[in-house]
């Protein structure tokens, strides 16, 4: 009698996990690609939006491997670039079209403008992190075009 | 005794699903997405690197919309484009790096050489799937350039 209970408790339990664990495996995201998505559009935002490097930096892991030939190395790098920024371009804005997440990545679909008025470029920036934070970052940067051989725009 | 018999049958079969659950819920991928970068791969590989637009359009689903501002809409779009870089770069290889899914998207990481011993260009293409059939796609792209900023290179 107590041995079918206990059989049933363990049963009920199993039921419950089972069911807790049903939904996550079906969704695109588990909890922590979601966690790595807010943290790469808060990083970005506090970046490349506000230009911030001390609010951005919060986000870095032990290392920022930066693979966009433009930039430097490291942390110090992406302050050089917004120090650029701000005095060369202080309106310039980027709009996050896309964010996709697949194990430690995180991918943005950028439309960035650095002007305002003016066409901007397309971009994909790709985030590495570990333990939730920031550690590489790779980038394709591609103006947009005046005309188009279709009509569907480049997002 | 069936009663517990069918209790313990059922708590067995339980375990069995719960254990088959817990692997997929924590790795990156869902079915649908592994399946999904499979299908873009090969479609890649069929069309990009072997320029077989047969090939390569068994992929497609009911539509093909195209974001490339060079490229014309739909199906039609790349048949033609297969057939430039056939006829002017019929060496050209694109080596894909890095492969990452969300949800109905596949990303693709790729160096593009039109010519053997030129650097070429830095690509990450987007593609979006219905039911495991290729239906839109986005594009940046950017030549490598001969000197960085960094030593980290662009992959």
């Amino acid at each position: 009698m107590i041995g079918t209970l206990l059989t049933r408790l363990a049963l009920l339990s199993l039921t419950a996990a089972f069911l807790a664990t049903v939904a996550p495996a079906h969704a695109a995201d588990t909890a922590q690609e979601e966690a790595n998505k807010k943290v790469v559009v808060d990083f970005y935002e506090k970046a490349i939006n506000q230009k911030d490097f001390e609010a951005a930096s919060k986000h870095f892991g032990n290392r920022y491997v930066q693979h966009n030939p433009m930039s430097g190395d490291g942390p110090e790098g992406l302050k050089a670039f917004l120090g650029v920024l701000k005095e060369k371009f202080p309106q310039s804005r980027s709009e996050i079209k896309h964010v996709f997440a697949d194990g430690d990545y995180v991918i943005l679909h950028v439309h960035a403008v650095r002007e305002p008025g003016t066409r901007g470029s397309a971009i994909v920036d790709i985030f590495k992190l570990e333990g939730g934070k920031i550690v590489e970052h790779w980038d394709v940067i591609q103006p947009i075009p005046e005309k188009a051989a279709n009509n569907n725009g480049m997002f």
